[in-house]
């Protein structure tokens, strides 16, 4: 039996700001960077160890990432970087205020941006300088991988290869692995994990920071899932992130 | 022609009390942060860039690379561990208050410890539990690399080969490389490029958390090599670095 740990990286500026934040590459806050810290502390006393780690190039998954190995005496652990688990690309809403948005465009235009399978917003301009074809790591790239923006589909068709070439063949060679992602990269895995309907995966939230354990039989096929974090909190944020993109009372 | 970037870690706590600490895994002051933030900061402002960094599995040696890269807006940089650019392993030493060990075996004695080419301290025995066979980042290891003490020749002899096989094909494939190590790992390495004497080689002292760039030709022949901060601050380093295992006056 494979165990195999995801992780979405914990509060952002812009998770607390309520903006679309994409490939936006925005920090942790401090209650973010606690979050990361508890996560690591628990995998630590639940006793469980990791031979890799795979991450975006973003720097609030990196960060969450290091903070948790940092607490789990870990830092010497090998780390892959994949624009692969980058969060999904949010196009020409990226930086905007969520609620504004929301009250701008109504609730349901913002929910079919944030949730629809496979719509996209605007993309970003060729030349929007917060196009990812001027940002140094992604040079190595060629122009037609590069989005400028993403539906949840075009997430999936990136994420899914660097599963079949790069994570399964670890976790087939027997590494016991900790992803740190995004809310969307991470729903991208496991829409294709446990073959989520394109409708149903709309309604998964994934809260911040709360190590998912997946364990799958030796086909990499899951058995079964399990937040390994306190039950109360779990469901406080799922609520928390299903809550966003509603446009504020005020 | 081909830049490298050699760093030692910022100041670790058991620099700071004075004591030898080898292979035990201490973290940074907050001092050692700064310096290490600083490096950074340092790099960034003179445009060096980078493709790979290597690093030792200790945490001084990680957090100085973590810190400097997140400074450098780089933290999506690929890191590579190896025991092998470890400090050199301090034997029975370990935890041993510098100035107490020089006030009690001579200064002379400690400068061998500290500086004799192939003079070993004793070893940690084999039941010691500070020997690396019961530590879990060693554990992939044969018994027979683990080192139970090391005088300087031992550090190269685990160091050169890890140049040879794994750092040197990296630059002749065009990598833009920053080794984070340790004052004697470095000095190991050193000693391999400039071709040092196993006499000479005691007398280098090499400042925390200075990046150290050197110029190599085709063949990875040094041409020159010079530190990118401040020349004031670099020799005040240096001395600082050369006063430790003095008996202090008191």
């Amino acid at each position: 039996m494979v165990k195999l740990v995801l992780m979405r990286h914990g509060e952002s500026q812009w998770n607390l700001e309520n903006r679309f934040t994409g490939w936006t590459d925005v920090d942790l806050t401090d209650k973010g960077r606690e979050e990361a810290r508890k996560a690591g502390e628990l995998l630590k006393q639940e006793g469980y160890d990791f031979d890799l780690a795979y991450t975006s190039v973003l720097r609030r998954a990196i960060r969450t990432l290091w903070i948790a190995l940092d607490a789990m005496d870990h830092m010497y652990l090998p780390i892959e970087h994949s624009w692969r688990l980058n969060e999904r690309h949010y196009g020409a809403l990226q930086g905007l205020n969520k609620a504004e948005t929301a009250a701008r465009y109504g609730e349901e235009q913002v929910l079919v941006w944030r949730r629809a399978y496979a719509i996209a917003p605007n993309p970003l301009a060729a030349d929007d300088e917060r196009h990812p074809r001027f940002d140094p790591r992604y040079a190595a790239l060629p122009a037609s991988e590069l989005p400028a923006t993403e539906c949840l589909q075009d997430t999936v068709a990136r994420v899914v290869p660097y599963w079949n070439e790069t994570i399964a063949p670890s976790l087939r060679a027997g590494k016991r692995v900790l992803i740190a992602a995004h809310g969307n990269s991470l729903r991208a895995l496991i829409k294709h994990l446990d073959g989520i309907s394109d409708d149903d995966i709309v309604g998964l939230n994934i809260p911040t920071a709360q190590p998912l354990v997946y364990e799958l039989d030796d086909d990499l096929k899951p058995i079964r899932h399990y937040y390994l974090g306190n039950a109360d909190e779990i469901a406080a944020a799922m609520a928390a992130v299903a809550a966003q993109g509603k446009a504020k009372a005020k």
